[in-house]
């Protein structure tokens, strides 16, 4: 006997939830925060975390300098100022990935822990894997891929981390990686290796048998 | 003949696309732009657009006040600046989005054309589509249901769109939603038309057959 609401003012809550759009993916989602200094490895291993995640059906997606800084966070600069609004950002963006359903890997130096606790803090626990990156300054140093120390050295690049701004290693992070005595491979293994242990991993029926070997793609 | 690279060395390219990740999903991802006075059903209809979609299979996401104004955009106000530079981080964080394989769905009033213009020319041609939730004021203020425009008109909520902020029409949206007329279903429905003739819907196979009623879930 109730009458139904006219169409027009008819409330719709948002009944797509994290869980339903985990149900969907079949697996989880999660945040991976590779932290670490410039050259320690970070960009690498976790586009290679991902194309191992998105061969096993995982929907994935890597945030790094190269797709936030010159977009979202295109505004700030290397201060101590920006670099915690830029962390806050991408912190934020990040919980919204992870509400989509999505495994979001972050590869950011994130120097200062304040600003990776906040991070952190925004999601729930078990939803945030910190994972440190560890190599000696000078092994990053002696691989300088982008000749970005040399110019830190040479004082054309200001509070360039490990040369003239400071990184706070990670008290208690999820995950370490010694990058400069280990392969990509082994890395991605631990990786996998956490991942299974948190129960992120999809479950049974998914496998890399789903899909073809990306250079056939 | 060639020595392989040593593993600490080796450079890692991001091999997992937006084509891959769309391949994987089934369907392209694309932005819908939900733009219109506060109450003209933005949010209702970007939620019950993403209800069916995910139960067609899609890989969805609704933004709106909730989760982003309180989140990435919560040091910003309503000064025309500031909503400049909401607008601005909301298109680049849907472009990230669109690159993960997601479809975004946004809902704000994004009142200002320069501002909506800017977001479209982040993207390709054809990955932002402009939806107008076309509403007369009157019927906005009418409905009310969050009563602000009876605050805004109390002079205790400053720069409200509609009654001392301006609101833009789009002047070439790719959809007129006439959200005063209409259900929300057949809004839905109108939107859903859209997404088949812009081909973003999934290709055959997957279909509401797939997922149990929600409210089984």
């Amino acid at each position: 006997m109730n009458k139904p609401p006219a169409p027009d003012v008819r409330w719709h809550p948002a009944a797509i939830t994290r869980p339903l759009r985990e149900q969907l993916n079949g697996h989880p989602s999660a945040i991976l925060w590779f932290t670490g200094l410039p050259g320690a490895g970070k960009s690498t291993l976790a586009h290679a975390v991902e194309e191992r995640l998105h061969r096993m059906g995982c929907r994935t997606f890597v945030f790094d300098g190269d797709n936030v800084r010159h977009g979202l966070c295109s505004d700030l600069g290397f201060s101590q100022k920006d670099r915690a609004e830029n962390i806050r950002r991408i912190g934020e963006m990040t919980k919204l990935f992870i509400e989509a359903g999505v495994i979001a890997l972050t590869a950011f130096i994130s120097p200062f822990r304040a600003d990776r606790r906040k991070a952190r803090s925004l999601v729930a626990d078990g939803d945030f894997l910190e994972i440190y990156c560890r190599c000696a300054l000078a092994v990053c140093e002696q691989r300088d891929m982008k000749g970005m120390y040399a110019k830190a050295r040479a004082g054309e690049i200001a509070e360039f981390t490990g040369v003239s701004a400071p990184y706070e290693e990670p008290e208690q992070p999820d995950l370490i990686l010694d990058t400069a005595q280990l392969s990509v491979d082994a890395c991605v293994d631990q990786v996998l290796r956490l991942l299974s242990a948190r129960g992120i991993l999809p479950k049974q029926g998914m496998s890399d048998m789903k899909l073809p070997p990306l250079d056939r793609i």
